[in-house]
Formats: structure tokens, sequence, C-alpha cells
């Protein structure tokens, strides 16, 4: 039976194996959230960023920009980090280019190694795990965490990801993590908005973010990384 | 109200501030278990190292020498990192040099900033807690994790410590192993068996010692780093 682990912090990647398995990356609070919303509203192709000066240049070469530093929209970017800026198909037919505090590292490291690296959100859970469970590949799951620091929302994906996928696993935060799913599966948006992110989110008024990307299963579609962007599989 | 934040692992220290903070050290299988009990039963100091020659060679200095790696003990040493070792005062008055996978990491890296490292176990978790209300200072709990890695028996201590505390937090470590604490303390050892470290320790024939590391408040002291050693206070 094929395995799945969880990394909580791209700071620990380098104590993972990537090789030959498939990453899920997952930022809920918002990257790969707003990636998957951007996909599902026909945006075509999304290119995920490390360096904000870079990202904001592919405005040049015909892209939307998008950049998210702390929380807030960066300066000089067409959007910043919300996955409701991409509803009703507003964007649709163009390319993103994106860079976020958290998500864009955490893609930008599972790539050097991973074999497939494609994007989590509870948005697109159940078509993630249908992909993962028809590719019978191990799978790693990465949490973008909060600079570098484990966070709740991504974690709390990752054991609701372990649940459902039903693969077994060798790993301490694959057991802590699905039991804890298990426990406040029941009000998801109540437990969750204790997290820190979404208290410090909160602070900027984007509760309808928060209440956005804690849908489940919104959209049938799964994204993968090809030759650095984004597609819809 | 003072804070308490969970450091998960040792590779995530440097993302969290000790200045002027106490460090609660925790490794239950077994290193900070075995310290604890060996204090309770006499031993007069216990001195932490890193390095397996280094240790070994505090021998020639009077110590008693105790070391593992990978869960074993390590050749040339008289003791490997089982607290049962120490039981019916064996080593009353002795001094012990300690050396082993995890443990001896966390505290070399907490003491590089924390105001008191303390040490802290299933063993002594009511005295710990005393300790630490009466000291009102913020808490950072490091958890020795397994090379590097999240695991659940540090973890979860951690959870329990945050509970009995009463300490605000700041920190979804806190608040995820805080409630899964109370989701699974009715059962501790079945859960934690199922801990991945845990078995790896079964492999080694060791569970009389991992039954031993879950049992609550069986002493009553605290162990403090004082100039390089470990003492009773």
């Amino acid at each position: 039976m094929n395995q799945v682990e969880i990394c909580f912090s791209p700071e620990l990647i380098h104590l993972h194996e990537l090789k030959g398995k498939i990453a899920v990356v997952v930022d809920i609070f918002r990257a790969t959230s707003t990636m998957v919303t951007a996909a599902a509203n026909g945006v075509l192709a999304i290119k995920p960023m490390d360096n904000l000066e870079s990202c904001k240049k592919m405005k040049s070469e015909g892209f939307i920009t998008a950049g998210e530093r702390d929380g807030k929209k960066a300066p000089g970017f067409d959007l910043g980090n919300s996955p409701l800026s991409y509803l009703n198909g507003k964007y649709q037919g163009e390319k993103v280019a994106i860079t976020t505090t958290n998500g864009t590292v955490a893609i930008a490291k599972s790539k050097e190694d991973a074999e497939i690296v494609i994007i989590g959100a509870f948005l697109n859970l159940d078509a993630t795990v249908a992909f993962l469970q028809e590719k019978r590949k191990d799978v790693v799951i990465v949490c973008a965490g909060w600079k570098g620091k484990y966070n709740l929302e991504d974690s709390l994906y990752a054991g609701a990801l372990v649940e459902k996928l039903g693969f077994a696993f060798d790993c301490d935060g694959a057991l802590a993590m699905s039991m804890l799913f298990q426990k406040v599966k029941g009000d998801l948006p109540g437990f969750l908005k204790k997290a820190s992110h979404a208290k410090r989110l909160q602070n900027h008024n984007i509760e309808a973010d928060i209440d956005f990307c804690l849908t489940f299963n919104r959209f049938n579609l799964v994204l993968q990384l090809q030759e650095e962007l984004l597609v819809t599989k």
C-alpha cells in the first residue's frame, strides 16, 4: 500500500524524501485556496514565484500579477491574495503570476525533488483524493506554515487528506492530525478561527476569505505544476 | 498573563524567541524521562552532552556514562537510555554524563538563549507546572522530536503542559496539542503506542520503558540546568 506523510514546514522539508513521490502543497489561508479558485474560474495558467520583484515584472509578459506579503496586497501588483478576486470568471483566459508569504516558498522547495507537485485546498479536497488514489504513488503533504512555523489550517487540511486518502503511514504528524481532524471536523470554521493566522487575517477584515477557504469541494479540479506553471488536470 | 508556545523540533528553534523565557525541554521516549528518574533516585547531578566521544571520556572524571543512539545503548558506555536503570537508588550519590539521539541536542540548543532551562516529563508534570506558575515567565516548550521531525509523545506532553499551566497562547501548536491531549488523555498509553518512535522502541523490546515514561507524577521534583549540570530544584 502507498504511504502518506506530513511535512509541517518548508524548513523541515530536507528531512523528508520527496524523490519519486507526489508533493501536495497546501497554504489554506490563502495561496493554494486562491490558486484553485483562479483555475476553477477560467485562469489558464498560474506561475507561482518566490521573488516579489521578478513576479511584478511578469506584467510585461502579459501576466496578471498577484502579490502578497504579511497578509496584505503588495504595492504595484494587480491583485493581492484573495480567492474572491477571481470569482465569476473575472480573469478567464488570463495567465496569473503570483507570489505570497508562505505558499509559493513551499512550492519552490517541493519542486526541487518531488516527481509531481500538486496544489491542495479544502476547495478541491475530493478531486485531489481521487487523483492521488489513481496515481498510486507515495505522498508527502507539504504545509506552507507561517514563516516556517507550524500552522493549524494547513496541518488540519493534511489530517483531512490523510483520513480520506486511506493510505498507510509511519508518520506521527499524520497520526496526530488525522485524529485532530476527526475531533474538530464538525465545526472546522469555528475551530480554525482561533488559529493565529486566521486571527491575523481578521485584522485585515478578510473574514469572507476565511469562510470561502474553508468550504469543502466547491471545485472539481486538480492543479499540477508543469514546467513552472500550474495547470488544471 | 504569561504566554506559552510550543517548538516542535530543535530544527525550528531559531523561529522562537527564547531570551528572558523558560525553556522546558522534553524527550519523553526517553532522555528527559530518564533524567528525571535518575534525579529522583538520588543521582546528584546530570551532565547532558551532545557528543558521544566527549561523553564517554567523562568516565575518567568520575561520572557514570550513559549513551544512546537510534534507541540502542552506545558501545563503551556504562548505561543506555532506560529510566529503569536508575530505580531503587542504584546510582545514588553519583554523577551521570548522558548523551542521546535527540534529547541532549534539544537541551544544547535551548541553553543558548533561554534564561532558564528545565527538563519535562510526564513523570514530573505537576511539579513542573507548579514551578512555572511560581516563576511567572513566558515559556517555550522545546520538543526533542525524532531526528528533527515532529513526534507525538513530546508534542502531547506539550499539550498536557499547556492545558495544566493555564497560560495564554498565540501559537497554533499549543492550540492543536492541548486539543489533541484532551481527546486522547483517557488512554494515553494506548494511543502513544501507535507513535512511530514507540514502535521503533518496541522493536528493541523496551515496552516496560514506554509504560514507565507514560506514568503521570511519579516524582515531585524539577530538574534545572545550572552551569552545564542538571540539578534538582
